[in-house]
């Protein structure tokens, strides 16, 4: 097996960091002095990459068409959005550059994050925890009165992919029904599909919209004044794709107007939002700081898919993940 | 078909009121002017149930017991603590008295809103909501790498019902190992089954304990000191049984000491809380007001449930959710 030189701007620590050393048995790692700071940045350009056969980590665009030798990137994330370009996969193409992401390490914590979101709202507990209520208080009959049951209810997907998978897998038992939005349906996703023509009527009676959408150019501000306006009074809007895909203003409008119930993100745009943005204050809005992809020993799972995917490449077999 | 005469002590409003009304036919409500105030609160005593065949609502265990005309008492509520004694019983035994519960009314809101703060624990919902972390900073990356997935993970349900039947229906999807407490395991549960003999070495591995019992002489204080300090370190309690089956005290101490990772409760002893009442201030101890079983049309359903046992005792079938 032929020596591959495997340039990392991945910072990882401790028993991630010895995986990967050992891991690559004697394929060479190169690490640059300065590294990235998370899975969601983008590392400080480095020369040395343009000795590399392979790029693990989130090497900035640019830096990546210009390093001729590369027949790899592995990303460390699920988003992939400053790939997602027209200009990049051409150029990636013609060469047979492969890029693979780190989706199929984010779909169970991502999924599960977005159902906790669902269930959090169902059970009310943004407006339960914490309250001493007694019995038979006005405050206690409106909880009560207010919870809801997933069960039988209607959710819309926004983007169909490894997450929405998984979570319609999880949503399996509460019977509800589940159509997801797909540019090019292939038959086999297991739920009712629509396209982004024909979703309208999907967000006029569904009770949750959950959106899984990347970023890219296609998906900007999907989430418009007008697709809120679509969804029923009542809806519960869900993002943990990209906040980029939200018209924000238009979401805070639809929550301080009492037209959307609810809106639950994990992203934003930008991330973290700049102290007294609107979205801070408006009612009805539950944020967690991009936390989702989160999850014991996040490093070395990552670390493990890479290691996976050398062995595959290095074979010449498919590799997982492959996005372009 | 005989006229039945049913006294009603639950205080019905609207279309559940209605429903009723029109649901009985030609069968005779008795409605006392003071009613119970909600489905957890004995109502108070009124004479006019020795009239009755039937009692619906939460009348006090001695009235049932003196009103010798009645033949079938429907409770509004899952739990029948006043009703499950020795005593209770064997009067109710000797003189064919059926008792039924509304626990098929509840499994779903119920065991929803254990798998709600099962999610929002894994997810770090209460730590995580509303701040507004960048990316990499120190608090971000605690939430990062403290976020869990369920897949996989090790569950004791405590009290095999209808409640945690469709609980663990929920948590399929999750591949849990997932093991259930019951007196007399009957061999159709599905799961792993211990006795409360046998329960020390599941506690002393799972992730999460998930209380489900009701109160009973059996079940008072059974969380106990050494219950808690039998479970794993970090484990994660659940309570949507009843408070009095825990040993508060006992369960402060484990929280205080960091041995338990976290509580959940829905129920507690008393409720609500007195002010100042230790388990307000503990850390990593999350409560809603027991708010579990509440859902949307609550009163409605319980109404149809009544009224479909209604037909069954009628017409001599078997009634469901019978507990006596």
């Amino acid at each position: 097996m032929p020596t591959l030189r495997i340039f990392c701007d991945a910072h990882f620590h401790g028993s991630a960091s010895s995986l990967l050393q050992t891991g690559v048995g004697a394929h060479k790692l190169i690490l640059p002095e300065q590294r990235g700071t998370s899975v969601l940045s983008t590392a400080p350009t480095d020369a040395a990459i343009s000795q590399a056969d392979i790029a693990f980590g989130q090497p900035e665009a640019a830096s990546v068409l210009q390093a001729t030798s590369l027949r790899w990137l592995q990303l460390t994330s699920a988003g992939f959005t400053r790939y997602d370009t027209p200009e990049f996969r051409a150029a990636a193409q013609a060469r047979g550059l492969v890029v693979t992401n780190s989706s199929s390490v984010y779909s169970e914590p991502c999924a599960e994050h977005a159902f906790s979101f669902m269930m959090a709202q169902a059970r009310k507990l943004p407006e339960a925890l914490g309250k001493n209520y007694a019995s038979s208080s006005p405050e206690w009959t409106y909880l009560r009165e207010n919870s809801v049951c997933l069960l039988h209810q209607r959710v819309v997907v926004l983007g169909y992919g490894t997450i929405a998978a998984r979570l319609i897998e999880l949503l399996a038992p509460f019977h509800m029904q589940i159509t997801a939005m797909r540019r090019k349906p292939r038959g086999d996703e297991g739920v009712a599909t629509v396209t982004p023509e024909n979703l309208a009527s999907a967000l006029a009676t569904a009770d949750h919209v959950v959106s899984i959408l990347p970023e890219n150019a296609d998906s900007r501000g999907f989430i418009s004044a007008g697709r809120l306006a679509q969804m029923k009074r009542g809806a519960i809007f869900y993002n943990i794709g990209r906040g980029a895909t939200v018209d924000q203003p238009a979401l805070v409008e639809s929550l301080n107007s009492g037209h959307l119930g609810a809106a639950w993100l994990d992203v934003t745009d930008p991330e973290p939002l700049p102290e007294n943005h609107p979205l801070l204050s408006v009612p009805r809005c539950f944020i967690t700081p991009h936390t989702a992809g989160g999850h014991e020993n996040e490093s070395e799972t990552l670390v493990r898919h890479f290691l996976g995917n050398l062995e595959r490449f290095a074979q010449g077999a498919p590799v997982r993940d492959r996005v372009i």
